[in-house]
């Protein structure tokens, strides 16, 4: 009698590659092997490629954080600099969904986080020392604080707001429709304009 | 005012190929892609290699369709043939819970389906004319059907019967334990051996 088999190591070492996607366990990392392999052939080698391009070519602007690729940051031209507003968000998600959901077209600072300083992530690590240097070089006249209403994401905007109040200028908070407890980037683009217009001062 | 923007390209391209995984909505694949591109880099680019590995080296055995990376299919040998028990399943998943749950070390043949003739998938797409040969080169002496028992692997399991009869070979079918409407792979390798033990002859 045999022992028991498991998988080939080819797909172990597949089914192992996809259970580092954020929210993907062993059996649905099973589940998209067998997918892939059986129905979806070309979608793993244009994934795979994607993977590869992404790795190579997508950077981050060393003054907002946002992902770019190369090219001049288009977050960060002189016409949106002109409008002397600064927007800060936790991530990615929450710029495009600003950008897509509001008539607002100033600058944004990214925070790829929150401060939670049991998680380690304290202000470096949400590069707030660039933050600074952006406050200082004076021609921010409003910072508009659109962290998420969370426990974290308040005291992240708490930080923020004595940062941008200790250098005299005005700061705001997005208050008004985006739920307590809820995450930005799931807010319909009505409510978010709405949040952002009603913003309140800090 | 700069009109809205969305993300760069290359991000979008990979938003998009992340999305061809099963279960991976749109918010999920954002969602993935940041994290791959913020905090797991080393394991985007391990996904990246796997997928091309996978999809260069893994092709599928002729005998038990069963994925197998090109030396002879461990799931194929004549200790296993000598059994002279053939265990037909639908997928990958199941062998694999057959073999690590139960004491079974028969054949198998994998189904990679099951009849489903609104989908278009009917005898040929399952592979059933290379079981036909398989039944017709006479090792075969007991055919166990270990399909799912939903309504279409019932159906599949009345027409592997019939295919096991008309050439006198005894059919069983696994019964007792397996929750009907349930998938065998998520089924403990308890039940999942009672249930094997206890199959009945159709
Ligand atoms: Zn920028
Ligand atoms: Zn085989």
């Amino acid at each position: 009698m045999s022992p028991p088999s498991s998988y080939p190591p080819r797909l172990t070492r597949l089914i192992d590659a996809l259970r580092r996607l954020p929210g993907v366990g062993p059996k649905s990392a099973q589940r998209m092997a067998f997918h892939l392999l059986e129905r979806e052939r070309d979608g793993a080698r244009a994934l795979s490629a994607a993977l590869l391009d992404a790795l190579d070519n997508i950077g981050r602007c060393t003054q907002c954080r946002m992902f770019c690729e190369g090219e001049g940051c288009r977050y960060c031209s002189a016409a949106r600099t002109e409008t002397g507003q600064l927007c800060i968000v936790e991530g990615p998600a929450d710029l495009i969904a600003i950008e897509q959901g509001t008539p607002y077209r100033g600058r944004y600072f990214v925070l790829m986080g929150r401060l939670s300083p049991i998680d380690g992530i304290g202000p470096d690590e949400l590069g707030l020392p660039r933050l600074s240097e952006q406050l200082d070089a004076g021609w921010v006249r409003e910072l508009i604080i659109a962290t998420n209403p969370t426990v974290e994401g308040e005291a992240t905007a708490y930080y923020l707001a004595e940062m941008g109040k200790a250098r005299g200028i005005r700061v705001s908070r997005i208050a008004h429709g985006v739920p307590m407890g809820g995450e930005l980037e799931y807010v319909d683009a009505g409510t978010l304009a709405h949040a952002l217009s009603g913003r309140t001062s800090l």
